[in-house]
């Protein structure tokens, strides 16, 4: 079996002046290139601050570098996301790897991988003995049992090993805070009770340093990576913030019909007041897998 | 503009009858006719517990009745589900209502919206002022600031005006204890949060309140009505039972393909130990407010 | 393996309660609600003609009968459809029988069903000998070479065995002219080229023939079921309607976003001058497997 | 308003890489570097023979030169495709324009818009004089009536005025077939069938035309770009070569759960007999007019 790599992102002007093109046309085409182009005056208003949602399992698809690289550039400011890529970030740091299963899925059945300890996440596979590495390290972790998620991150990405390949080793030298409202849903989670079975790590603090972030950006921009948990939070967050957002971009392949937050158009959010009724945004209906790589190397060329 | 009513579900025998047809047909309608059988082995299954799990805003969607009789009729032994759920329904347990929005959508912008204090969830309308309300309900509390999210949420039941409208309270006269992993991340714990400034409601006791209902449940059966943490939760918790789930439908607008959790097949969930390789399961991919109905209907037939 | 049944679907005052109740709610249960009114009314209004289009291949997912049923209580004044449906039509007027395929797809591989020589169509299989019966069949017709398409399929209907089980005998029975514009696209065709090379049925007649009835309908209506050809040839005979449509109502799984006609809201028909700007539509995004019986049953039990 | 632009790929050697990459992760990042590399065997296997088709209206969405391009670089062999984009290709040819809609939508209605006669596709819009121009065109052919619709596209494209803007041209240029199964379903047509009421173009002939180019095809590759007719219209034929398809690449937004054949996954058809059990095959769930820019400048460059 193949590792997945966690693909590097370059500069290429080439592909600026592809979407640069494309902005011209309909369709998705159009709104891949115009959430570029929000984001990037998102990054060149020097007061707006970027708050980043990352739904989903982005780590073992692979993305990890991207997002690393964001944070590392400044292109995001406060960072929400799931436990599953907090979990998936461990894996990577502490040197295991994610496989690529075989596009067909049907050569191997889930129960045959069931009988080989490994996980199936679409066509990503995850050995179980990540879980074991996992527990020795958060056996080595000192820390207060009552402080704030964001707060045990920071700490988490600090005490990670040096390495290169950790989204909360960079977010914790860059100071962007990460938010993980769902955290006690998560591998990384379950250790954590099972080796402190008195922690009790203080969501409600971290709402008030959200709410706080939200209130103290006189401009806010938001990007949405998938839907979930970590979209609402960074929106309910955005009522408190003096102007609401005023550039919002959301990648997302879920749909508004059945009235679900994921899918949710984000002019519905100006009724809310979450968005600004004179914001910029738009959304763009891709895999944020394919999205992500275009905007970064979008990003990178335009910012150089 | 109209209220929203919470529809109450009859038992219809004709109903059940088109069911049983359905079930000799093929795509989405033999699946929700395999979907109400399995849901009626889980319920005849008496050493089965029922771990049910709630996305989405179902209750401004009219699903509210649905859930609350199921619940009463034992169709759902332990609840995980979204804040959203949960605070629209406080909001019918005071007295407010939501508004149906008009079909088209646009006679009214979602500026025009915002400035009559009026909160679109797609075709629905939630108006501002249920949040005062709400507010002057929860400062009458009094609670443990660390108790667990459950234990709050059932004590919240309990508090609620003697209201038929209430999942809250009926779970709490039933004592079906609610889950709400990501509890900080809605407009009720935004309120207490301001109320009670130290609160620190412990996530990490409910987790292992959960693996505990988990490891205790001999025969296990799951119900997923949409994605999302909810689905999340109440599987990470299957890995811990003794025989993982045996049962376990799912009803679902999302797609697979994205590799997030919300699409993703059952059959995945076999790889991870999460469901049995023998258990009995199916997906039906439709719209939760139409299958909602359509399964406490044949629910209650076939069990009366 | 189990046959797929062609489903009966009976009147059901108590589901009729529970989609009156349901037009009380919000997204897809009040949508298919509407749904059914918008149905009744064209119904109702003596002076409209009901066009109604139905793409996939709904006769092997066991739907055929309710289409019957529909062209018999006169809900259905113009078919446009696929030559799949008509394939399949002919295949089960004929003896011949869809089988169940397992759930799980997977305990068979595509490539042992291959070496059966049994097709797939989702979860329902279809045997390849239904090919030599049909052909059988053909080789017996006799028929003007140059005539349309609609006039060809009247006279297949006619010639079919005397079966209950045909679409395209009902339609001839009760002069419901067919139309399907791709018809080359299928098993049918494919076979009455061989037997007929000759053969070149005018379709150009039938777009002249499809014109005329719209232009005929001083009160049009549209039942869209599925998306592709069949609705667009719908609505763009609506152009030559001197009201254009109506009464519009649209079955759909497809999306907007991509700029595609099948998932292409109905307001979007307005600007082409194919709905009246005044006219009452609605979109349920659902399986048509799940919509159909529903429809037909609410219809059975407001008209009876 | 602005026009659309039909905009022009180049060859990109940093995309290259970037898709290089992308081949090493999961989801849809890595199903279109699979597919722009299984594309590029299908070009570099000089027996092979590439079936192409193109549903939806791309050409309004500015993607009219890509496929050009496609097409005189030799990457595309036999085209399907809808009468939508051979009528807004003859548009572009003859001089008019597509037009950028508000992102939006909403700040025109749809009735805004059809009484300022624009017609809307999604968020791009085409001026209703487009048909008077097509008309004078129309006008001046001189054709067999009786030929069959391949025959008659490639006459049309030779009529053309001499633009580099018209995929008929070019098709015409390169004797490249371009087939159009349901070609009465467009504007096109209908413009013909006014013009010459004894037009009946031989559908039939266009069947055994398309059956004998994949009996000659020791090799076939397809590439699929949404779903609909054009893509069954291919894989029926493909029954008929004798290796069925050996490389098949799928470019859709549709979901196989409802059992339509435009979301069907690509091994479903193994069973028929249109893809070969040992072909390579992958499909990409995201929006063509992202995947088409992204396939055409990865061909470019690993070609030129």
């Amino acid at each position: 079996m193949k590792n997945v790599n966690q693909i590097k992102i370059d500069e290429n002007p080439l592909l600026k002046k592809m979407i640069d093109d494309m902005e011209n046309t309909g369709f998705n085409a159009k709104r891949i290139a115009v959430a570029c182009k929000i984001y990037e005056k998102m990054v060149n208003d020097k007061e707006c601050k970027i708050f980043f949602s990352l739904a989903g399992a982005m780590v073992p698809a692979g993305m990890q570098n991207i997002i690393i690289d964001m944070v590392e550039a400044g292109y995001i400011d406060v960072l929400v996301t799931t436990g599953a890529n907090l979990t998936h970030d461990i894996a990577e740091a502490l040197g295991f790897h994610h496989f690529q299963g075989n596009l067909a899925i049907d050569d191997k059945t889930d129960k045959d991988l069931h009988d080989e300890h490994m996980n199936r996440i679409y066509d990503v596979f995850m050995p179980n003995n990540v879980y074991e590495g996992m527990e020795d390290f958060i056996k080595t972790l000192k820390f207060d049992l009552n402080m704030s998620v964001k707060d045990f991150l920071a700490y988490l990405g600090n005490q990670l090993p040096n390495s290169p390949k950790s989204l909360l080793k960079a977010c914790a030298k860059h100071n962007v805070p990460i938010f993980c409202p769902a955290f006690t849903d998560c591998g990384l989670a379950m250790q954590i009770s099972f080796a402190f079975p008195k922690v009790n790590l203080n969501h409600f603090q971290d709402l008030q340093d959200m709410i706080n972030l939200a209130w103290d950006a006189k401009t806010a921009g938001v990007c949405i990576i998938g839907g979930g948990v970590p979209k609402n939070y960074i929106f309910q967050a955005m009522q408190f913030s003096p102007n609401s957002s005023q550039y919002a971009i959301q990648i997302t392949m879920d749909r508004p019909e059945t009235g679900g937050l994921s899918g949710a158009e984000l002019r519905e959010a100006i009724s809310w007041g979450k968005i600004n009724e004179k914001a910029e945004y738009t959304t763009v209906v891709i895999d944020a897998t394919i999205a992500l790589p275009i905007i970064l190397s979008y990003l990178k060329t335009v910012m150089k």
